[in-house]
């Protein structure tokens, strides 16, 4: 009567749902402060107040039937335009708008992608690294492509490019990148960007199609300690970009975004068409008209990202007193520590016991870990050293 | 390299657009005022003030971490049980904030139910009406199923009920139903709604599983001379009701519609869950935060339709005066006339001569109409009347 696939993926609770679900219950009976909840990736620093501002300046702007009514399925040309100067000055490129397609997000942005480059016949397959966002199975799947998933650079969380190199095939459409990374908080440097190109490269030639870089980067201003994301079309010419203002301007529930098609991919044409076609079947028929145009008046608003740098330390610190041992905080807002037991399920379960609410690294595709989301309360995590550190202790740290 | 079914898409023309083009290249040789240009459905009166002040008010009081979040996929709880309140005051039904499901206007929300309901293996068929709203085909097809389309009743344009039920299979999993319609601009009847309803009271007998209807109803507001708009779920248990504030509220650009699924469906769960998983993979993370606390503001604004109301009258009385033949303006923003030839394609052709930019019936499904949107100036449409004359005069009218 309805779909399987539908229903399932509409009622399984997700283990972060659950975990969150528990936290709230938790609460209620301890207090909301005596709950160390690590586990959801929700910005939390409210948008700049320039955004809130652009609202108002537009609505008293602007016509109402212009504002609010259809734009052009790609966006409002003058938006993308602006957009497209924006990242012009920041990573040399020369986009203009025709290059950019305003999305409702960067969850409809990766997907239109995956759909417009999965053929309509024969096996499509898009490769990711491990830890990733467990998303991309049900959005790769949905379009009838499958995901094939590296494991896990346990070193550095870079890329283990051997397995890589053995994992492409003639049927890869494309790769997902997520740089920095959910849920490592990894950002991948100069060098794995260049040797990722190269290797691509090559395989271009043995197959002799293009193989597309998925730069889904989301998380792309929020790093830390003066480091730099590479800016992928400046390294690898089939390069998609994925973008959202979720995290940036702290913006999620509005759902805007957009896809970069440099003019440089092969065959720059039929890979926008493409898109086109496969946001018009996705129920895209324009990103939000108002946020569209808030967007681009705030392109060159800078992310604040102070508080999460502060949170990202504190948290590192303390579990490396603990005893843990993890990654330094790059990008994003997550830590990846490695669990104190193999198996990664049955360390978060006891951690649950002093309060410690942590996402299982089984469920991003790399047992052993944990995740730790940091957008959260910096008093919290201060006081939630004291439970990492009893918890380490059961396991004789 | 890329989906040839996406790349085609995102890249033929619609009749509608090819025309609309052509209507702004005329503009720019004979003058804006010279070019009466009926083809593009989009409302032209503005929002409601209440809506910018809803906005305003909204950004004064959330904080904006609560208000530009995510809500949960379904929808913020209070916004779904503001509205569903709202639609019981209307409607007499007892809807609560479970019933809806927030979606980015009624593209999303058609889709999601088609995909909700398109079953994963075998043969899954949606049934409508001509004259149709062409997206229904592309929606339809792209998530697996078949659009069977039941011939135009060309004495009314309500439903040609013998052909209906020859058409109806054990694979049809609903019925598409538009009223008021785009592009008749009728309204169904009760008669018509319970007769629909007796019809697939006794297939799902006889075939042993629910037949759904799917109301699409972004038009139903826009009705004109006090007619009443039939609520479905009053006369059939098996609906799904897909709504938009687009028209309404003059909010195309904004996305912002809902499902209501009543508690009444057979297997409300299943229903509500295959939904909830639909939306996620067709990349509907939520509706977007900040317009679903204003529609729940406006939820009872009255929409604006005297413009329309007046618009289509006039219209109406010019055509027939000039000889046409055409039902009277009952809801929506569209007339369909008979055109003067048989083929409406060159009848469309021959009124460019004269300015008149008509969309032909063929494209809905119902060949040897036209579409005249009336959503324009209402001095357009009064120095329109001529040319139509004139036109007609070609045809010996």
């Amino acid at each position: 009567m309805v779909s399987e696939k539908s229903y399932v993926l509409g009622t399984k609770k997700s283990t972060i749902r659950t975990i969150f679900e528990f936290g709230r219950k938790r609460a209620a009976q301890v207090g909301e402060d005596n709950v160390y909840d690590f586990s959801i990736g929700n910005p939390n620093v409210p948008a700049p107040e320039a955004v809130k501002q652009a609202i108002i300046d537009i609505l008293g702007e602007m016509d109402s039937v212009a504002l609010h009514g259809y734009t052009v399925a790609p966006g409002d040309p003058q938006v993308r335009e602006t957009i497209a100067q924006s990242i012009n000055r920041r990573f040399g490129t020369g986009f203009g708008g025709k290059n950019l397609f305003m999305t409702s997000g960067a969850a409809a942005a990766i997907t239109i992608c995956f759909k417009a480059l999965t053929e309509d016949e024969g096996h499509s397959e898009f490769i990711t690294f491990a830890p990733y966002f467990p998303e991309y199975k049900c959005f790769v799947e949905a379009v009838g492509a499958d995901l094939t998933v590296v494991p896990a650079n346990q070193e550095n969380f870079q890329i283990q490019f051997d397995k890589f190199e053995e994992m492409l095939s003639a049927d890869t459409r494309a790769v997902i990148v997520n740089s920095p990374n959910n849920p490592s908080g990894v950002v991948y440097s100069e060098e794995t960007i260049s040797h990722l190109a190269a290797i691509l490269v090559k395989k271009e030639q043995e197959y002799g199609h293009p193989i597309f870089i998925i730069s889904d980067e989301p998380y792309r201003e929020l790093v830390y300690g003066g480091l730099k994301v590479p800016y992928i079309p400046n390294y690898y010419k089939n390069t998609l970009v994925c973008y959202s203002w979720s995290k940036s301007l702290s913006l999620p529930g509005e759902r805007i975004g957009y896809i970069v098609v440099p003019d440089e991919v092969a065959d720059f044409g039929r890979v926008y068409g493409a898109i086109a076609g496969a946001a018009r079947v996705l129920t895209h028929v324009n990103a939000s008209s108002l946020f569209q145009r808030v967007v681009a008046r705030c392109v060159d608003e800078p992310a604040n990202i102070a508080d999460y740098e502060r949170n990202g330390q504190l948290l590192y610190d303390g579990l490396i007193e603990a005893g843990f041992t993890c990654q330094k905080p790059q990008g994003a807002f997550y830590l990846f520590p490695k669990a104190l037991e193999e198996d990664d399920y049955a360390f978060c379960e006891r951690a649950k016991k002093y309060d410690l609410l942590l996402v299982p690294g089984a469920d991003f595709g790399c047992p052993g870990y944990f995740r730790a989301a940091y957008c959260i309360k910096e008093d919290t995590i201060r006081r939630s050293i004291p439970a990492f550190k009893r918890l380490a202790a059961e396991y004789g740290k």
